[in-house]
C-alpha cells in the first residue's frame, strides 16, 4: 500500500551508536551545483623532500633528526594538542561554567619512507605493518589512557598540512564525547537485546547485502543504514573483537587486503586519491581494562567529504550545523557505486 | 596553588547546551600552518546579474520569474530536501534498521535585491525588516511543524552557491537532533536550578565581560565558554523570549543594530566578506505552541571558519569527527580580538 521509495522519499534513519537521526533526500541529487570547486589534490609530490619534516633523514620543527627509516615511523607530535602534564583547572565557580583536566599524548605515524605513496598503492607486507603499528599503539598507550584515538587525515581537503602518508594518536586521560556516545549506546543495545550491537549489525548487512562494499572471511566494509556523508564506510570484523590488539595474525593480513581493496575504490571513484577522514573506535582502556567490555565491537569509521567528483564536496553546513546532518544519495546508491568499482587501482592500471 | 592559566594549558569545557565537552589547547596556536589555503570571496560581484536566479526579474528553476522586488524576496527552494507529502517508508523489521518519516518545506529568502550587498552593509531599517520577515516566518510555518528552522550559509567556504544575499528556512514534521539537545539541556537545567540556563547565562556573562564582543540594552553577543569554532559566537536577548516573533519593536530595532556591529567586527577581523553559517534556536512550534517552555531562550548561533586569516580555517576533522572537537585560541581571546574591532565596516571606511 505504502509508495515509499528511499531514492526518491525523503525519510529519517536512526544512528544507534550516536543515539542520533539523519536526514535522506536522494531526489537533492538533481539540483546543480554553482557552488565552491575544490582543487585537485597535488599529483606531482617528489618521492623525497629534504625539507618535509616527515621524511627520512630531515630535521623536525624541535631540532630532532628523522632517522633514515625504511618501514614505518613514530614520533611525538611537535605541536600536541595534549600533553601529559597540564595543570588541572580546579573545580568551577558555576554549573554553566565547567572546566575539567586534560592530559593526554600525541604521535604522528609514518607509514612508508616516500612522500608519493598512499596506502592502497602499498604492498599488502607494507600495510600488515601498519596494522602491527597500530595494535602496539594500543598495548603500549591503552593501560595509561582510557581513550586512544587512531586516526588519519588525507588529503588537503581534509586539513591534512602534510602529503607524506602518515596517521595520527591522540591518547587522553578522558573518553571523549563520540566514543562516550558509542559506548553508552552499544552498552544499552546489549542489556535490552543481549547480543552485541554491532556483531549483530554485521551480521544482518551481510544477508541483506545491498550496502555491502566489500567483504572477505574476517571482515566487511558497508555504507552504514545511517551514513550522513555521501561515500562513508564502516569497516567492521565479523568475529566479536575488542580492540586492536586482539587480532590474530590472519585477522591482520586479512584487514589490510580488504583495507587495500576498500582504500583503491575509493580512488577509483573519481580518479582521485581519495581524501578522507578515518579512525579506530575499540573498547576504551585504561581503568576500563579491568571491566568487561562485551558490548563493545571494535570498528573504523571512514568519512570522505566527496560528493559528486574529485571537485564537488559534500558541504556540513547551516542546516547541517544548527538542526541535523543531510545526505544526498542513499547509502544503498553508495554502497552500489563502490563495490561495481574495479579492484585495480586506476594508477596501477595505467602502468 | 595551581599554575592554570587557560591560555597556555589544555582543558575541556563543558556545553551546557549540547551536553558534550571540547577540547581547549590555545598552546596549538604557535604551529606552522603548511596546509589547505582558502580562495579569498569573489569581491566584484555585479550588482545584478540576470542569469542569478536569485536577482529581481531573473527566471528560476522551475520557469517561474522573480517578481522586480525593492525590499526581501521570499520563494520555495527549487531543489527541496524536506517536501510536504513524503510518503511514510513504515515500521521497520530490525532495531537497527529505523526509518521515520519527514515531511517539511524549504524556502528561500533574498535579503536585499543587491546582489553585491551583504548585511552588515545594509541600512539599520532593511535588516529590521529581514527580521521582521524572520518572525512572520515562525508565525505562518510554526503552527504546523515543530520545527523551523531559519539559517544562513555565507561565502563559498560555508557550501552557499549563491554570492547574492539570502537565507534560508526549512521548517520539518520532526524535532532535528540539535534542537532536541538543546530542549532536553535547558529543561533539565530549568527542573534543577529552577531557572532559565540562557537567561541566567546571558546574566553571568554580562557581568564576566570577557567573553563579551558587543552589547546593547537588549542583546548580548558572546563567544560562548564553550565555543568550538576560532570565532564562534551566541547572539542572546537579556529578556526571556520563547520565540522570534515574541519580540518587541524595540528589541528587533536593537536587534538589528546588533547584527550590523557584529558582522562588521566579523569583516573587519580580516578585511574580508566573513564566512559563515547562522542560525536561530527558540522553542519549538506546532504541538509544542500548546505546552510550556519557559525553560527555552532565544538565541542565534554564528559557526565561522577562518582561523588565522582569510585563508586559512579551522579544519573539524580526524579527531573532532571521531572523538571531539578541539579549539586553538581560547573563547577569552577570540572574544577580546573581536571586541577590540572598530565598529565601522572596512569598506565604508575606505569609502
Ligand atoms: O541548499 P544549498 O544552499 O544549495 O546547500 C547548502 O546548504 C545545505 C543546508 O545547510 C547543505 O545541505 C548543502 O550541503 C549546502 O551546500
Ligand atoms: O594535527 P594537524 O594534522 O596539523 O591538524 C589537523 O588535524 C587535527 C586533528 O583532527 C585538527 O584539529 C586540525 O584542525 C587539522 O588541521
Amino acid at each position: 500500500q505504502s509508495l515509499f521509495d528511499p531514492g526518491d522519499h525523503q525519510h529519517l534513519r536512526f544512528n544507534p551508536l550516536r543515539g542520533s537521526w539523519i536526514l535522506v533526500s536522494a531526489h537533492r541529487m538533481k539540483r546543480p551545483w554553482q557552488g565552491q570547486i575544490e582543487r585537485p589534490p597535488e599529483e606531482n609530490v617528489p618521492r623525497h623532500e629534504p625539507t618535509n619534516p616527515l621524511c627520512p633523514g630531515s630535521r623536525r620543527a624541535n631540532g630532532e633528526v628523522n632517522p633514515k627509516y625504511e618501514s614505518t615511523f613514530m614520533f611525538d607530535n611537535d605541536y600536541p594538542a595534549l600533553q601529559p602534564d597540564a595543570p588541572d583547572p580546579g573545580p568551577g565557580d558555576h554549573p554553566l561554567f565547567q572546566a575539567k583536566a586534560a592530559k593526554g599524548v600525541c604521535k604522528v605515524m609514518c607509514f612508508h619512507p616516500w612522500s608519493d605513496i598512499t596506502l592502497p598503492l602499498m604492498q599488502l607486507s607494507e600495510i600488515k605493518t601498519v596494522i602491527d603499528r597500530w595494535a602496539e599503539l594500543i598495548e603500549e598507550l591503552g593501560p595509561k589512557y582510557p581513550w586512544v584515538q587512531i586516526f588519519e587525515n588525507k588529503g588537503a581537503m581534509m586539513g591534512c598540512s602534510n602529503p607524506h602518508p602518515h596517521c595520527q594518536v591522540w591518547a587522553s586521560s578522558f573518553l571523549p564525547n563520540e566514543p562516550d556516545l558509542a559506548d553508552g549506546h552499544q552498552r544499552a543495545h546489549w542489556k535490552t537485546h543481549g547480543e552485541v550491537m554491532l556483531v549483530e549489525y554485521a551480521r544482518q548487512e551481510a544477508v541483506r547485502k545491498e550496502r555491502v562494499v566489500v567483504e572477505n572471511e574476517h571482515w566487511l566494509v558497508v555504507v552504514p543504514y545511517w551514513a550522513s556523508w555521501p561515500f562513508q564506510t564502516m569497516l567492521l570484523p565479523r568475529r566479536h573483537v575488542l580492540r586492536l590488539s586482539d587480532l590474530t595474525a590472519q585477522e591482520r593480513e586479512a584487514l589490510a587486503s580488504i583495507m587495500k581493496m576498500l582504500l583503491t575504490k575509493y580512488d577509483n571513484l573519481f580518479e582521485v586519491s581519495f581524501p578522507y577522514s578515518m579512525g579506530w573506535h575499540g573498547a576504551p582502556t585504561g581503568p576500563y581494562l579491568q571491566e568487561d567490555m562485551s558490548h563493545w565491537q571494535l570498528h573504523a569509521h571512514y568519512y570522505p567529504p566527496l560528493l559528486r567528483s574529485a571537485s564537488v564536496r559534500k558541504f556540513m553546513v547551516g542546516y547541517e550545523m544548527l538542526a541535523l546532518e543531510q545526505r544526498d544519495l542513499t547509502p544503498e546508491q553508495a554502497a552500489e557505486r563502490l563495490r561495481n568499482l574495479p579492484e585495480v587501482h586506476y594508477k596501477d592500471k595505467a602502468k
